[in-house]
């Protein structure tokens, strides 16, 4: 006998669950479809020197590689955006730009495995890609807010911020030259807060008051609105920049489409990946902070330069499924709740086999889901617990003069019915 | 620069593909969850102990297999039935039996690519565990039917067989013991035809004349209904054995449905794999035999045994999304044709980004899918190449007075609007 187990970091989906999911994707993929995105799917393996590119270094443990039967070195994806980059660069021809994307598929990372986080993980990114305007922005932004509106989740804070903006910041402080690693310390400012910070910033800087002056701009927008927030960015900068413009922008349209109030100035969001040229945000639910940032991204200007010497500037965000479904479990929301298998049972007992699968053609023609209890003669006790778990409303049973018997199982009341049409009345 | 190329054998999903797949997906799903059937996921990466058994052997070359940076012994799954017994057997005590779910999931195996064969492939199984009935077997059987009826797909025909009764006809030929091999043999008939089935039966059996009654028994059902070949069964082993009645409540229930004119009694199905102990299944399209089975399956009576046990008889069956997709191509099915992006597509010049994004704001509100065109101020004839290859009917532009102008791209008449509502009418 096999042990039936699963790899440390891996998880089996029940019904329960798998359906949520289900539903939760529809939702996205709907709304995705409603703003002109289209879905595309890449494979999961591919050349490791593909999805590696010349680097390596870091990521290199964290994913699973291996030389295949043929004596290729491939690997499995570990995000969607290194696949992407690769599939502009090869179908360019193909495509209609500005190209609209969206893809929810799985990942893989070797990473130690903690609460919330897996080996294998869902993610969905959409992404607009070939043009660089502060209407592309917007648009992600927009789909940001429909996305967690859809889901029912009103409770959402969107915190933006602006990676060159940041820079020019830097620049008038002398210290442009060390924006990659200074930006790097300052995203981790949720994890080891402020001191963390200057403590691991001050050997970079000329001074402590440098330090301080990061420390103010990264703080710049708590507790402002995002209007105030950028009034004090540009003064700190003493000047409206063209990335301060095109903030201000960002800013207006957010305001012409009236969902301004659920986006933030928060300039401490800057991104660890390299990557990213423009704005950069994160998504924080503000009843459960800790569980860190459900949906991220920014833009890129020149994702696929690895693979392509097309430019291809664009912009898109990220969510981690897995991290949102932990949430809306939090939250109690009825899309992770369990739902009916079906609405109708029909119990037959021998030779009524007939009848119970010709019941539940008819009630299946009319659209109505229904399932035929397979243990025929079974004690009515095993039905009744069938049933409660299948959260079906509805049982049909068969009496010896041929009638219909339709029980609703919520309300304990029943009909006889002598036509199918009845019983598809009552069940509809 | 690296070479944006994939691996042999495996693909990237067009937008125009992959809309056509998630419409496929969602039909199905769609139509399991009518018949009760629930879906489960399990993860891409196993133990290879646990997917591949005691055996290896001759699947072992061409699954996908390699030891992960923790040195456990890894591969990726190469059907859903394997991890699905391992699934059962993991979570026997939280199911609650008959179990009936479905999942549609990729699987890899390193075949050598060919014609509508990939490395990388999608299936789609659905099953009931936990009961050995005919009322179960044919609820698979009323299942595949819908299946194909909701995908639009009429000429199709379902071969049926049972593998208890082929070996009820070699016990009376008193060749039972070799049943095994002359199954496999036989399972090429459609490969190797009548001749070459002979030629490599006959060094297995007593004489040349059981070769040919054996030919005749695997052809008996030849151009005749179901009940005639049952008839000619019955006439054949002399008797209505245990399996014979089996077929026959089967071949009833089928009548009393109504729908058992789509299927045919096919003697030389008997699926090449061990673990099938009743009715075998494959499915044909009448106008494109040729391509194959597009949905095949069976009744196997111990499927964890290897994991648990729990005694599981079940009944299942598996449609190959690739090959479907690939026969809706040919059948010029609507499901597989480019299908449009999104309905309304917003025209905007420099400064009218504002009114842009809130007309498809206002638009994606009333549940019309609308795109912005981000290419501000390209010329006309770019946009109208955009939205012909976005199958956009409507086009908005703003003109100098404020007004929205509302071309219908099909019949090239356009209105002039005051208001949103008016704008939301004419494209709903």
């Amino acid at each position: 006998m096999i042990d039936p187990i699963l790899l440390k970091g891996f998880r089996d989906s029940l019904p329960k669950e798998e359906k949520a999911k289900k539903k939760i994707e529809r939702k996205l993929e709907d709304t995705f479809s409603l703003y002109g995105f289209q879905p595309i799917d890449t494979p999961v393996l591919e050349y490791e020197s593909v999805l590696l590119g010349k680097g390596g270094g870091e990521t290199d443990k964290q994913i699973f590689h291996f030389e295949d039967n043929g004596g290729r070195k491939v690997a499995m994806r570990f995000d969607l955006t290194v696949p992407f980059a690769r599939f502009l660069a090869l179908h360019y021809s193909e495509l209609s730009f500005p190209f609209k994307r969206y893809h929810i598929a799985k990942a893989w990372r070797g990473e130690n495995p903690q609460k919330g986080r897996y080996r294998e993980f869902i993610q969905c990114d959409f992404d607009i890609v070939g043009v660089d305007s502060a209407e592309a922005d917007v648009e992600i932004l927009s789909l940001m807010n429909a996305s967690f509106k859809t889901l029912g989740i009103d409770d959402v804070v969107f915190h933006i911020a602006h990676r060159g903006l940041f820079n020019d910041f830097l620049e008038k402080e002398g210290i442009r030259e060390r924006s990659v690693e200074i930006l790097r310390i300052v995203d981790k400012l949720r994890k080891i807060g402020k001191e963390g910070v200057i403590e691991q910033l001050l050997p970079l800087l000329p001074s402590a008051e440098s330090a301080d002056r990061i420390i103010s701009y990264i703080t710049l927008g708590d507790g402002k609105n995002i209007d105030d927030a950028y009034s004090s960015i540009v003064s700190l900068l003493g000047e409206e920049t063209e990335n301060a413009l095109r903030m201000k922008r960002i800013i207006e349209l957010l305001g012409a489409l009236g969902i301004k109030d659920k986006f933030v100035l928060d300039t401490s969001i800057t991104r660890g990946l390299d990557y990213y040229t423009g704005i950069v945000y994160e998504t924080f639910l503000s009843s459960m902070e800790a569980i860190g940032s459900v949906c991220s991204g920014g833009r890129y200007n020149n994702l696929a330069s690895l693979y392509t010497k097309e430019n291809l500037p664009g912009v898109g965000a990220s969510i981690g499924l897995d991290r949102l479904m932990a949430a809306l479990e939090e939250l109690k929301s009825p899309l992770v709740s369990e739902s009916p298998t079906s609405k109708v049972v029909i119990y037959f007992r021998k030779d009524e086999g007939n009848k119970a699968l010709l019941a539940a053609s008819g009630l299946r023609k009319e659209g109505i889901s229904t399932d035929v209890y397979l243990f025929e003669g079974k004690k009515m006790k095993t039905l009744f617990d069938y049933a409660g778990k299948n959260g079906n409303k509805f049982l049909i049973t068969f009496q010896d003069d041929g009638k219909m018997q339709v029980k609703n199982l919520e309300t304990r009341e029943f009909t006889i019915c002598d036509k199918m049409e009845e019983v598809i009345a009552i069940c509809q």
